[in-house]
């Protein structure tokens, strides 16, 4: 049991920013027991950790990111997803076979990691069942709280990166996941059928009952790019849309709790389908103009109550950083409110944090705010590099970390109570 | 003379980069002699700083800046351009009055700029004079390459920041011209009318007599927001497009050289203007985004041969990053091609570091490559710290130095030929 003394922020919804200057946030078991002005009473002889002037937030939950992609971050930015993912993605994912190469690429991303200011992630393994052990390894030896998914995919990839055998990929899969809910206490599988494209109807059948066996969330991609859509259109003549296209075979929700990346192009079907199904969008707003995809009506989710957080999804994505998931996704709320629709007006800060914890953190449970019975995960932030010359309000000081922050500005961080950096 | 060897990458122009690898770039009295594969026999005896697998590129060129922004980078991105000017803006420029404030807020500034890849710079401070000196003083001290200029306002702003005497406001700026022409060797003043809506007629007139008398360059803002266009229009009913009012008053590139921030917004008719008269428009993509100005049709302007290079804008841009400035102007073209024009194809590697660097050098003379005869101004990049587990081009490299470079990044800087860092 300790707390931590500084100046504490956490969000309690989309519109409301808590600050508490100088405050105390209590920590039971892996437990906040909430935020206060003084110890109390019961608390008198814990150790307090005072952090002094530094902020101190709840953990950022990234809820798409592709780990084998983090060697090609900033790379390779002059295509749309599709011929983007046969130019370099599959090509660098095919790499992952060779386990000498896994560990060193994976050791890198989880090394960022572990120095970014993320507490827990959804994170795209590939389909090679080795590697994806070997990178939960890596994390669960970090401390990170992560849902880790191998890959499935059997159609319309290349042969180097292809399961050829339905059943045996179904096979395999059910005994990655039995070996790893036993094996990992911080990690988790989840179910991760790469997108409706590449995804036989057999694949996602047999993805679909082992969801319902097993209670195990998933993850996938939906409504990202123009010729992504129609592509699935062509693929899935019966969806109405592409959310269907997925509900259909079994994978949106129904049988867990379930995480859907980008949704640039929902049409009003398939929001209410994810509303009804409670299932999450994880917002992507870097990867969304680096592929030129375009910009997701986040603001409208978030007004339409739906289930939302923030992504980096590396390397559609460049940046690790959650704090600039948050920026970006002002950023491109603000061209879509020009460009767009004058009706959808841009994020503001409280929401694009809010995304970035209590709301991606749901995914996870009770994470990603301060507020009692909340999973303690907390990340301590000093911002004295960045200079300036004025008085700063702790509000603007936090405004300044997503805007200007970097790894070196992230001075401590706790997962579940545990201290990692 | 001396020569740096390592990987050296220029641009010839938009759409050709140059590299070579392992080559020598030779600097004499501050002018590049050119880049080699091996040294030439009339310069095997001068030293050779060896800089080994390390990337060299020409400094990076800021077309548009505002030092006494800097302050507040990351705060205030909640409003658009006219309400962001009077509530955050004039308060903070208000401040410079205070020698002892702008001493200790142009020092942090002038401090992270020493640091940037940055080596060429057209500055705005604000219409305060003694302030002004302090932070060229500042900018020669440190060996920067500046155009600064002081500001002049006499309208629609807050009494507290407005000239109000026009002809006492032209002398005392004729005054500081004509010291800082004497007093500086790096830095030279700029004219610099704030934007139309904050100059009267007449203090424009006496500005545009000041260019014709001494020849200086001017800077000033054009075209970036629909509300103060608008304005503009209201304002200077005799004008046919936001250029053409800069036009009659003398200032759009007919005394001297001329840059323009933004040119979001501009007319057929202001792009011809603007490329007769030879006006170089300075893009700056994090400041429109921030500001929800829009996207600027930056391929367009380099389709039709203006002159074009890229700006920072602090405070409307958070990001003192030249490199940032390149990868915000891709993928904001981006936006620009999925939303609202899909004739105007996205913005290349090539076409980015070419406004970064030569395109914006031209302001400066021969700048911003290292072909023979151009100033050189060099910098010198480690990129170690970004892992990666495969091979990496040298192409390569300088696309991840756009996307992912901090401070940190920058080995060594070399300005008109003396080493800065």
């Amino acid at each position: 049991m300790f707390a931590l003394h500084g100046h504490i922020i956490y969000s309690e919804s989309k519109d409301k920013l808590c600050i508490k200057e100088n405050g105390y946030v209590i920590c039971e078991d892996g437990i906040s027991q909430g935020v206060y002005d003084t110890l109390p009473e019961q608390y008198k002889n814990i150790t307090v950790k005072d952090y002094g002037d530094r902020l101190i937030i709840p953990g950022l939950v990234d809820l798409h990111v592709h780990a084998p992609q983090y060697s090609f971050r900033g790379l390779g930015m002059d295509m749309e997803l599709l011929d983007w993912l046969n130019q370099y993605t599959f090509p660098e994912e095919a790499k992952y076979k060779e386990l000498t190469y896994a560990e060193k690429a994976y050791k890198q991303f989880v090394e960022e990691l572990r120095h970014s200011p993320t507490t827990r992630a959804c994170i795209f393994a590939t389909l090679h069942t080795e590697a994806t052990y070997l990178l939960m390894d890596l994390l669960e030896e970090m401390g990170m709280k992560a849902y880790v998914g191998k890959v499935n995919m059997d159609r319309n990839c290349p042969d180097y990166l292809r399961e050829d055998d339905v059943s045996e990929a179904i096979r395999e899969t059910k005994e990655w996941v039995g070996n790893s809910i036993k094996k990992y206490k911080n990690v988790l599988p989840i179910i991760t059928p790469r997108f409706i494209p590449s995804c036989s109807d057999l694949l996602m059948k047999g993805l679909s009952q082992l969801q319902k066996e097993t209670g195990l969330p998933a993850q996938s991609h939906l409504s990202e790019n123009p010729s992504e859509i129609k592509w699935v259109q062509e693929l899935c003549p019966d969806s109405t849309c592409y959310g269907d296209a997925y509900d259909r075979r079994g994978l949106f929700g129904l049988y867990g709790k379930t995480v859907m990346a980008h949704c640039v192009y929902s049409t009003e079907e398939e929001i209410e389908k994810m509303k009804e199904n409670g299932v999450y969008v994880a917002h992507c707003p870097q990867s969304n103009t680096n592929l030129s995809s375009g910009i997701a009506p986040a603001k409208k989710y978030l007004e339409r109550d739906l289930k939302i957080g923030l992504g980096t999804d590396l390397a559609g994505g460049h940046s690790i950083s959650m704090f600039r998931a948050m920026a970006d996704a002002i950023q491109v709320s603000k061209l879509r409110w020009r460009l767009l629709n004058t009706k959808e007006t841009p994020l503001t800060i409280e929401e694009a944090f809010f995304m970035g914890t209590k709301g991606g953190g749901e995914f996870f449970g009770k994470v990603g705010s301060f507020e009692k019975g909340y999973e303690f995960d907390a990340v301590v932030l000093d911002d004295t590099s960045l200079l300036h010359p004025q008085e700063l309000t702790v509000r603007s000081r936090l405004e300044r970390m997503i805007y200007l922050s970097d790894d070196r500005n992230i001075y401590a961080k706790y997962i579940a109570g545990c201290c990692i950096v």
